[in-house]
């Protein structure tokens, strides 16, 4: 959590943090800030002191909407360092990263790097930084992070901006599972008022509109695939696909807050009208999956744990899972789940190659969600649910049905 | 434009191009694979033949719709090279990145930097990366760098992109306008049927399903902010004020294709009802030195000139701005104008310590939008439109009226 920040920067040793970036879908800036908007800025976060955001004088409004100390970059005037670096942008940028540092009262030590900004700026300013500032020593992507340790366990502030987006996630859900339902069909086809095949492509228009509606947008996109693709875990679906009766339908959803804030995910996977034998049976098995996983989580246990377990009752089911062959694209093929906040994808990792620091902590915000996949055959089922990790046990943030089939209209 | 890289890396003598991250929100990334779903990718190009990308396994169906050379992270298990460096994650994935260049034909030579990526991931692994590989010189930000060199002029395909998003952004802009004038007000403050304020934050709201519903969205968020707001360029708007007759609205609304596509940008400032002289007097001096910029514009000249030239003519009229006063906050505070492609701010710049190269070439795409700010008294005016630049002259891509008073019902 924020709060054990100076702890664990003491723990490993940093100096400080440098985050930098917009303040919009910036997980480490969004973490500082808040969200507000700033098209570019720069924080500094020295040990057991405020954090110092430098941002554009243009900006000085959302800047202090932060409650951090706050610096414009009018006293960084580019122009002068260019003329110090003799027209090196790469050495001028690095240049005032140094005053800024400085200012910010850091001139020694490990400085850790953060954020999402292009890697060509990114690897030029700071290999320079390193040249011309030898006394700090700056630290890239090491595993178990601080930061994202920091972030593995929310604080009720944030945990409550989560459930937020669980109450908007599962009501999105609902009006797709109503709107599919309260269709006509013609032959196996589900078809609109003027007869015309309904697409992947008009439902994933609704659920991007009902988003919007509700304050929440979805970044990185939503699944929502049919039949084949619904058997590609990451198939985005085919927009011209029609919603035929008795395929599989996989519908994952991942909204964020409007500007980049926290995050959900849940996944259901439906067949209009009816279920074949086949889908029903894949079904049934990642349910009973999903069930027992759920009953044998423990606190403060390795999240990994669970993916191996998972791989074992679905080997034990008779299916191939990357336990048996890290290379399989049949049957169990991916991780069990994975943290969720102000990334989609964060820690605590469920991966069987992950950090021991990887346990469901309370505080910490996880998905479940096991599923098997048979592209050739047309095949694809997921569960998933976003749960909060309590001191005493799990709790599904927004509860919705599982159940397989959406009837519709003759 | 795309057809000139080849000859750009020639003439910067670069072998390749790496460009890393996910395929959503990722300019350098989408400019080669239009798109697609890919959480996350890398791609190498080498110069003179076709791109590879790499991908996840899970993702091969939306990698193959590149039309791009493609291979699975499956031929390079992350555990093979975790092993090889002894545990060390950023030294791995370093190892990694070796074998996929070697496996696309890069062997040695200048290897360009690309990707919106965490910093401390890209500082890590790419520092780790020259190490391990000196037979390669790893190249990060340079100012007149070759790829955005190339973004800078567009293809008629990606010009159709972007005629097509400012079609949106207009149709939105008409709905926002239609919406003010239908409101009726009390006092001097616009309301629902209900007799309620309508906020900034409720016509946001809109805003948002507006270009949701036409397949657009806002991830840079949208500035729409009335009096002391208007008067901070950047200032995004307070979303509990309410809509004043007579206060200058600033709407300033850069939306891009949902997924992070191509980007337009617009904006106009209107008073509801009548417009105060002050604001009036305000807005005529900035209408008259858009207009008079757009009649001076001519094709290939330096963008900067124009910038200087906005400066002149303001202080003509006695106001300040950054040309006498870099650091001055009221007057004319910001640039010109900007490209506008896969960035909302891409190259050409109009800086004044901008590139030579950052001419109005034919091919661009760029925005013309000057403003004055004086938030002490509730003031601020920006006028803003995205024009084709041509062979024979420049095209407001997406023509919208610049009237200032919007009518209100009383």
């Amino acid at each position: 959590m924020k709060k054990d920040l100076d702890h664990l920067m003491r723990r490993n040793d940093v100096e400080a943090l440098l985050v930098t970036g917009a303040g919009d879908h910036n997980p480490y800036m969004v973490y500082f800030t808040g969200g507000v908007h700033l098209t570019h800025a720069d924080l500094v976060k020295p040990r057991d002191r405020t954090a110092v955001l430098f941002h554009a004088s243009m900006e000085r409004d959302e800047a202090i909407k932060t409650g951090l100390d706050t610096r414009s970059y009018l006293d960084y005037p580019i122009k002068d360092f260019i003329n110090e670096a003799d027209k090196d942008f790469a050495l001028a940028m690095a240049f005032r990263y140094r005053k800024m540092l400085i200012d910010a009262g850091v001139s020694s030590g490990k400085v850790a790097l953060y954020g999402k900004i292009d890697l060509g700026k990114g690897y030029a300013f700071f290999s320079k930084l390193q040249t011309i500032m030898p006394e700090i020593t700056l630290v890239g992507f090491q595993e178990n992070d601080l930061l994202s340790s920091a972030m593995m366990t929310k604080d009720a502030e944030e945990l409550e901006h989560i459930r937020e987006m669980g109450k908007i996630t599962t009501t999105v859900v609902a009006k797709v599972v109503d709107f599919l339902a309260s269709q006509r069909t013609k032959g196996d086809v589900l078809v609109n008022r003027a007869g015309e095949p309904i697409t992947i492509g008009d439902v994933k228009s609704k659920i991007n509109l009902w988003l919007a509606e509700s304050g929440a947008e979805n970044p990185e996109g939503t699944i929502f695939s049919i039949g084949r693709d619904a058997g590609v875990p990451h198939s985005s679906g085919t927009a011209s696909d029609f919603l035929r009766l008795g395929q599989p339908i996989v519908l994952d959803i991942f909204p964020c807050e409007q500007g980049g804030g926290y995050f959900y995910d849940m996944t259901r996977t439906w067949c209009l009208g009816y279920a074949p034998d086949q889908v029903y049976k894949i079904f049934e098995q990642v349910k009973t999956v999903y069930d027992q996983i759920i009953a044998e989580l423990r606190v403060n246990a390795p999240f990994s744990d669970y993916q191996r377990r998972t791989c074992e009752l679905f080997e034990a089911m008779g299916h191939p899972t990357v336990l048996s062959n890290p290379r399989t694209e049949v049957g169990y093929v991916h991780s069990l789940g994975h943290g969720v906040g102000l990334n989609i994808h964060e820690r605590p990792s469920s991966s069987m190659e992950g950090l021991e620091e990887d346990i469901l902590a309370p505080g910490s915000v996880i998905t479940i969600e096991p599923g098997l996949y048979y592209p050739d055959q047309g095949l694809g089922v997921r569960l998933e649910n976003t749960l909060f990790v309590e001191e005493n046990g799990f709790r599904v943030v927004g509860d919705f049905s599982m159940d397989l089939v959406i009837p519709v209209k003759s």
